[in-house]
């Protein structure tokens, strides 16, 4: 992981972080890994702002989480107000999860029909794959060959990403991912459509049928967000052979791209979607969604229990989450605040050289490093470092890790892009291109 | 489920009922599961007390996720502060994570030294799968068998009490559970450690080696709760075949026994603990605790991060379940008042003999219901079902069905004994034995 924190880099570390970091250690272990070569200890949040210890503000620029900003007051009611009211289980009737259903289902134009609430976006893509390989009595998947879709084990292994001890069983095939900023989208559609084809059959030559083609609408993790339709060939060519198409929004969905949902730009239906992360603020909430044959199918036969999914209190925030984009407007915002963004992030990559190319949709952004073609990670590394010591947090993504990642909270405003275009040029020209080295995979 | 609505049932509902079943049918969908032949419609909650929308009180004898007691204010008051404050992941640095982490690795006395944050039971249990598979570097795992684990692909597989549709695969081995009642516990802890034992050598005659042995110690949906230690020897022959113990403390964690973890009155020291339900009070939250070792493996190998796990205002909730526990000495009232509980059952058993056991633990106990020998499922849904309309909650469970599950939040005081005893006892004399049904498992 390549912007992420190691004792051994030398930094020096406050008095006070050393020590909560000696405590977390001891507790937290191994399988923890902070941000940064000197890591932010935040004790405060606020819109699009996180401050450390003694106050110092960082503007936001990577958190795709706190939606509607850091500390939303409106989540912070709704779900103080329902938590002295009833917090219970969908074993009972209650009228929360109900009309949050019925309001969310309502954001698809109907592209699915029902939904089941679980607590996290790994819950929600584990169950959408038990659906697909219960309904189609079949176990291939195909996913990206650079994917992330969760840390269950079933999803942790459509997550190529997750890096190379990350073991990828026979019954998944992995696909080179789209490229979403294509100049000839016609051409990259069917391209990708016959490798979709030619995974389904490498899987039959192993003795496996294909279940699903599960895709991040935005390609996170494969550092090609983009824009272009892409993924209705492909989507059409799973159907034929009959398996279920898997939309992955739990990165792209609630307004990000400037859709409600990042598969709105490609021509296809999804069978089922997943849906996380900005989904709660940040109050554990993600759900499955899809047409009810197919819930009809899997529900019919097996019997589902999520203990905390749709619980009162986690539909208050989402709730919430909902009022706030509409109120706000923040799916506009991300459309035109992030074209702004991309209009300064096109100013600089006119001036370096090493910027190979700016993409994405709405609030979530890219620029890849390259000197003469080769990917540059290390002034990824470096450029992601720089800002962070200038207060403002972005990151690095993609195979090569040369990807820097912008992808802020949706309350993101013009006014704060100045900030966010100086730091970044001042990164960059701290950290000059010509040096590439390119590191291992980074995720979240 | 026999605990379950059935529209072909032809209970007649309040009209506002029916209306908000016939909306929540149309946007859940099938694998939804309602309680009861007439579903019950809470609008609040407090304490040890739920209230439908006409005010009517609902003594809950059920619930152990809200073990602070529903619409807790001290949980209300921390997440409602902690919301305002701050909620990120932790790839930054934040106190609240490292403090509860200590405290409550505390409560462990030794057993376990590091923990790992996630959102549910299911995803402790599917990461202690994954932690376990990847350390011993095998795949076989051994449950009982009719176990609840959760719902993730890797937990259903080993939760056969979810049903015949739910597939259990070629690496895991089942054991039939050991009798937590057993009148000759070491007879019954030699029988079980035989048992584990030859499910090793069946799981090496399909060419898969031993990872784990995952046991819920207090049997839940085995049906068979109880307090003798039993699990000592199993667990040193999982051991001296190189895999794992897993203990399963989703169910009886957090005082409910009268001990702070159920494995503590077995003689044995498990390799990872999973942890969940009453943790946060409702507030999504879970854990695996472990051995540093294990966790040195794993994690070094493995990147491991989940969005959620952890989050500032889960901690939170789950920091004020311990307050209240400690403050409220909640665990000692789980030991004396589930002592009387168990008198009562133990009252009606002797006038009642349909009732051919009482057992369980602190505030988890267990009425089994037989007709010379015969299991009674019929008889269990009677009862659950008038208690029911007596607006006393309680279930059923175990692989016949036939065993009443009495598990109320810990704030359950000797004050609320007698509704619940009196219930009981009404509920039993409208339902006499003589006609014994067994029906298919029930989990929760």
């Amino acid at each position: 992981m390549t912007n992420s924190y190691s004792r051994s880099n030398g930094v020096q570390l406050a008095a006070q972080d050393a020590a909560l970091l000696d405590r977390r250690e001891r507790v937290l272990g191994a399988p923890y890994r902070l941000f940064y070569q000197r890591p932010v200890h935040f004790v405060r949040g606020e819109g699009v702002f996180l401050y450390d210890a003694d106050g110092n503000d960082y503007l936001d620029a990577y958190n795709n989480v706190p939606v509607v900003g850091h500390s939303n007051p409106v989540v912070r009611a709704r779900v103080s107000e329902q938590l002295g009211i009833l917090n219970t289980h969908t074993r009972y009737l209650t009228d929360g999860v109900v009309s949050y259903a019925e309001r969310l289902i309502d954001r698809f134009g109907g592209a699915v029909e029902q939904a089941v609430f679980v607590c996290s976006g790994s819950e929600a893509v584990d169950l959408a794959l038990r659906m697909a390989r219960h309904v189609t009595r079949r176990r291939g998947i195909i996913a990206t060959s650079h994917a992330y879709h969760g840390t269950t084990d079933a999803a942790a292994a459509i997550s190529p990403s997750l890096g190379p001890n990350n073991e990828v069983p026979a019954d998944i095939a992995l696909v080179a991912a789209p490229d979403l900023g294509a100049s000839d989208p016609q051409t990259e559609e069917r391209e990708f459509a016959a490798r979709v084809d030619h995974a389904i059959a490498d899987l039959r030559a192993r003795g496996v049928e294909p279940a699903a083609l599960i895709i991040d609408s935005i390609m996170s993790s494969d550092g090609l967000h983009g824009t272009v339709p892409v993924l209705g060939a492909a989507a059409q060519v799973i159907r034929r052979h009959g398996g279920l198409y898997i939309a992955d929004e739990v990165q792209p969905g609630f307004g990000r791209t400037g859709d409600w949902w990042g598969f709105e730009r490609h021509e296809l239906a999804p069978d089922l979607v997943v849906i996380g992360k900005p989904m709660g603020n940040g109050v554990p909430i993600a759900a499955v969604l899809g047409r009810a044959s197919v819930f009809d199918s899997f529900g019919g036969d097996v019997r589902y229990f999520n203990t905390f999914g749709g619980n009162p209190v986690s539909i208050a925030a989402a709730d919430a989450v909902l009022d706030e984009i509409d109120d706000r407007g923040l799916r506009d915002n991300a459309a035109t605040v992030g074209a702004d963004l991309r209009a300064a992030l096109s100013s600089l990559a006119a001036e370096d050289d090493g910027i190979s190319s700016v993409r994405g949709a709405g609030l979530f952004l890219a620029l890849e490093l390259q000197d003469d073609g080769v990917p540059n990670a290390s002034r990824a590394t470096a450029v992601v470092n720089h800002m962070r010591d200038a207060r403002v947090l972005i990151s690095a993504s993609g195979p090569a890790e040369n990807v820097l990642k912008i992808r802020p909270p949706l309350v993101f405003g013009s006014e704060h892009l100045p900030r966010l275009a100086d730091a970044l040029r001042a990164a960059l020209a701290a950290s000059p291109g010509g040096d590439p080295v390119s590191g291992s995979p980074v995720t979240s």
